[in-house]
């Protein structure tokens, strides 16, 4: 299968995920509500912040990745389909963090739910690594431009990966101090996310644009 | 990123995020419900209306504004994102004033509402604005058809988010007027929204298709 | 604009707004129910399917009525916000008509709900009829394919109206009546909707593919 | 209709249904919930594997089955629109199993509820078969690329179908049993799932590229 078709099916179940969120502010709404409960529900805009973050940055990366390769085997729609099992998730461990925090439960409880929450992205993390890695060793096969960096790439995934694990240990101390890790990744990999052949582009000028020729400028204008 | 990427992902959430409009009105429908009853209800239909145009809106105003570069580099995305966060939240405030309205609760709660409703709005103006003033001022770089009117299309700007000031601050007197003004605010764009490469080219007649060659004309048909 | 983007987005609304209404079956889910209980749920089976299929030929209809034009000017995007207004609408008075017949609330309630329920797709058929009354007269500025059976065409979507009043009109009398008449209209345009350009080319064999060149036919099995 | 915009609503519908899901585990979250009554929900994180994978397989079938067309006529549509009706309506039988499992109501009560599941898979499965039953026979009609493998084909779907009613049978015994059943099934088509025109290319080594003309080469980097 072609990858763009890929991407394109995991692009829509990106965008549905992430407006998903907004489904945990939806019953805050359902009440005739003050200033002051209105505030209190802070942890509930804090998660929609944070997962929104995560899963638009997920998207980024997630194209990112796949725009090294023109075609994807049936290994890697496995392990794209495990990984969107798990973008697809987020929604759960972030209601759960925020509906424990606002309503005051029991810290023992909170934990838990920061644990299950950053256990969901150590299991994203860890789908993202495995696919990246099987792309990078399959790049012949799959018509790959060339990925510049692989190994930079790779230690990138691998930060992400490890802050996640700290972010769960913290969890099990400090559900709050959990949050604010999994904030920081998410804005740490808004500015240093895997560099893609656009990219590439982007930041060598416009070197791409001269060794393609007339008509495929003009099918990319086209379109 | 091509433009065209982030702009098919947003589409994809602004899609959601506009459909999402619909869970408010659902539960008015679980309930075995009388005609007076459903038109007790008119808050919650003004509030998918007003919403939905709104969104609507904005939509046509982020493909515009997409529409002048080729290609977004990652403060763009950066940007973006905090501008489909403040969409996909829509739905929330438009609950909180709905709800309030069709209860009616004190007036105290139901200003509140009003006045967080036009808050996201105004937090969506102000990611408009940042992200059109930043297209504008890389239109090298990101490969931008030239923006003919820059300055009126920054005043289109402003105007929306002086009007949705302008509704917040009338939502602590009359949450009603406020939603009026918000509405209002979505008609005028309905007609005066920015112009685009595309709408001039409507414009001018179709003197585009004649100084692009036959390849591009093929290209766009096999689209 | 070009009428794909608007088509695009408006294809992830349907999209959206069709799956939305299994949310009509989950409440029935999240309960321990028996053979019994749930087969005295059919009017919620019933009103998804008539509902689905009913979506699922505007889907088709509308997809038909742009591929008429190749451009979209101002007027046929604020007409096509209203017709997907009123098409996100379409699982509320589903769940209205499926709530009251499903939990035999008084026979006046369930007519109201029919009622709202016809309404909400005459709604829509105008939206449908002006859209395309407005890009029949505009063929020429839009770049519009020929349309070959305009009056036919019109015709076609007169019925549909009718269909609808006729139904709304029945609902004021017997409310299961309605929903036969609406799954019936939605049943007849399964089969006989609006002929389109793409429609021509199957039934007129394949000789669309012989009047373009060789590049365009690349150019389409390359997409 | 050319067989990609029937894709491209369908990619779309295919994405929100296989989100939809993670609906089914929002309500755990809206509780202060402690470890042990997180762990004691598994089934419905099964429940959310299960149909997940589920319909992440369907949506691959589905997309290598219009993969052998170029254009789809009516009849395919209808069918089509059969297929999706079945593939959105999976997270209520996905609901109905894994709530009756989690709260441990009366075993007759669960069996119906796999039965259930199992009849929904059973109509998608008919629909599937149906609808490539008569791809296979208007391929000439719709400008298809040859199927290399037909009989092999409709074998595997015919498996499909058939575990599918073991599953069904098993569940009137055993509901955990039937969705095991299901799971085997998904895991099953993962990897053996109905071989495409772009399969071929892969496994067949690059000749594909080989025998298309530059502009075709074009035409696919342009998109």
């Amino acid at each position: 299968m072609e990858s763009r078709r890929a991407e394109s099916f995991s692009d829509g179940v990106f965008a549905v995920a992430i407006t998903v969120l907004v489904f945990n502010l939806l019953p805050i709404a359902h009440q005739g509500i003050t200033f002051a409960e209105l505030t209190a529900r802070w942890p509930q805009y804090a998660g929609y912040a944070v997962s929104f973050l995560t899963i638009g940055i997920m998207w980024l990366n997630h194209h990112t990745m796949l725009s090294h390769v023109a075609k994807v085997d049936r290994i890697t729609l496995v392990l794209n389909t495990f990984l969107l099992m798990g973008v697809v998730a987020v929604p759960f461990p972030t209601a759960l963090v925020a509906d424990n925090l606002a309503h005051g439960t029991a810290l023992a409880s909170t934990r838990v739910a920061a644990v299950v929450y950053g256990l969901v992205l150590i299991a994203i993390s860890i789908a993202f690594s495995a696919m990246w890695v099987y792309l990078a060793a399959h790049q012949g096969t799959l018509g790959a431009r060339p990925i510049r960096t692989p190994r930079q790439a790779t230690i990138r995934f691998s930060a992400g990966l490890a802050g996640y694990v700290v972010g769960t240990l913290v969890a099990l101390v400090s559900p709050v101090a959990a949050l604010v890790i999994y904030a920081v990744i998410a804005v740490y990999y808004l500015f240093e996310h895997l560099p893609g052949p656009e990219d590439a582009a982007i930041e060598g000028g416009t070197e791409s644009g001269e060794d393609a020729g007339s008509c495929a400028e003009i099918a990319d204008a086209g379109e």
